[in-house]
């Protein structure tokens, strides 16, 4: 474990860490977060989903936009050049849940683990929103990431 | 519980819903979010406050500035001219935590809990951003409303 | 026909339109675009469509968000807090083409025209963006008002 | 003709295309816009030119904003680094019209077409906004690719 | 004087001011920037301004689209819809710099300094952006409210 | 000097200068900006700093994020991506103000100016939004460039 906050300077000041002389590496990472629902809701949703699939088709798609804004959002983020940005819904029927994996990729400089959980977060909260007519009482969480690639501190996985 | 997901219209495709003739009335939503961390990550955060708080200051207006930006980030959510936003992060030592509570509020025609939900995700996230190089395995989950005043449905409550 | 553009003052300056003493009405807008492809690229779009539809759920999303950002994007447009967005998008066969219609609403001190207009120009951007690897010649037309409503100028109609 | 659409994976589901292992060269692309009017409306516009040129001076500018903004307007767009944006803007006497021409670069991992189509038609969508109050029937057309340079496609020009 | 921050709450923390219970009034601000620069960068201005004008012209839309951003630059601003946005920028030869003055109106529940303040910044860094080549020791300064009028605390005009 | 500007073309037209050809280099620029207010007021921001130092704190992470945007604020700007910025903001007991510097760097094919000044401007705007209630005659002024490196043109520092 590091000793220090990298976003906070000698002063105690917030800043950007500055990543200018770091090699560019090809990096990835892949973040999860879930939502538990009513299994009424989870139906709506899967039945949906096998006309039309509409909540999850637009759940994707807010989370890949949201990964690109990744740096607007979280104030010590840099901006980065995302070259690949997935996001996949899965209905956990067994638990009453959507379970939302998003990966990210890009050669650069600083790792995507924000984009990769700020993608996972705006999907789930995108279902919260399209569902909360039926469903008041939804919740997200175990956002987490699940695994890193590239970059000098190398590979990293979760626990399982 | 209603029995339709009122962001699919009749062929199954998303919409955004109309609010045109709703009356104009004053609402108000507060949600919760909440990171667990190792000890030693909170204890930096905390002694961080003791001095500048900057963690907590930061990831406060993150959330403040991502309640504004709801309508960019959930496709289907209404631009909205909030009148109050109020971001409050209380560490928890006890379970290792940071506890995030947002309240949006507004006269309008439609509610604000998508609001209150993204405010304390992103603040979460920015908290996850500052302390990821001390701490990759931090989980951000239980975000869910906590209550909801105003409009046509009234006063809800999440159980508790 | 008026004699004169309302957004270039007298000394030929652009400007915004000074709306404030105009009366809060409803008002509401319909725009289309058409955009016109190979036979193989429509039904590409439409076999899609029957199993999942993601190319014109896709587009749809982008309209309703693309509304949303029209004053972003259109520099003398002012900021308005829409009350409806709905994007309609119907794959025209005859014709070798998808036709977009996007209608926007609001109780509001100015038209909503460059809403729906800018709707309807990103979802068939959209569409060619997704469409572009199998067919690059696709092209974008009869981007035009269809119909307005409200406001001191009243009903206005396109020529059929 | 490829026999795929490249942002559908094998399940039907909308992704970005992974470009994390394309070769970084140099793109180019034009496209093109054409905005039909009254013959009084473009005689408006090219008087103000002659003195001013508001109207073309501010869509030129809203032409070139919107390219940089591409990636948040079109879903599964990848953000780009442009290098050269480039509006010009023609008034058509002859055909009553303001053509359009916007030319994009970059050197980068994708192409840059959808930048340059943005570009154009927020120009075109300009002019209609700051025309609009003596002119509601102006068509918005001919939206299309002219050329595209660099890539594995390597060089393509429209049908002239 | 008032006595204390109003977007500091009792526990010191930044907090957006809660306007939910002001009343809607009319209200508007004119403020100022000036940039100084060298008489020759002046001079090309000028002239440029007589043929074309576009860095006058340039630099008015980047003011007026930056009004519109106000809420998302400034943290604890609120969301507002501007009824008005004026950018006027003047050639002062005898002092070797362009004056902005910015006015900005709307009926609503908040004043609209900061984005009659926002909106003469921004059109002065665009000056300074489209002269840099030649003139890199451009100076901004005096931007200042000259001027608000509605809301509670009524009229206010700054100190000749 | 120079003897024109480059972001206006043969014709007179504004456009956004091609940095295409240009070299990848580190580039880094120094700017600052200075806001004079009453003793009282820098009285109750440099309490508040003992404290939680919350206006600093805010204004600190304003200007980090509005340097993320300024090819949004300023329209000839290229997109770039950042690998540092730091804003420092010092109370100046003295002379009533904060003195903001800001700092930004990159390896890329342009400078890095306009995105330190604007940090700068953003930074001083949002000292001004969370203290007019009590000061609304403060004083934005002096926000110039100090210092840039790298480049084509060198090393460039501001008079003293």
């Amino acid at each position: 474990m590091a000793d220090s906050l990298t976003h906070i300077d000698a002063k105690g000041n917030a800043q950007m860490v500055d990543v200018t002389a770091k090699a560019v590496t090809e990096r990835e990472a892949r973040a999860q977060a879930c939502i538990r629902m009513q299994p009424e809701t989870l139906a709506m949703i899967v039945n949906g989903e096998h006309k039309k699939g509409d909540v999850l088709a637009v759940a994707r798609i807010a989370g890949i936009q949201a990964a690109k804004k990744c740096a607007d959002l979280i104030p010590l983020c840099h901006p980065l050049m995302l070259t690949s940005i997935k996001v996949e819904l899965t209905p956990d029927t067994e638990n009453n849940a959507v379970v939302i994996e998003a990966r990210c990729k890009l050669a650069g400089q600083t790792g995507v683990e924000m984009e990769a959980l700020t993608a996972a977060s705006v999907a789930a909260l995108t279902i919260y929103d399209m569902c909360k007519a039926v469903d008041k009482g939804m919740v997200i969480g175990e956002v987490k990431l699940l695994e890193k690639l590239g970059g000098r501190s190398g590979h990293w996985q979760a626990d399982a």
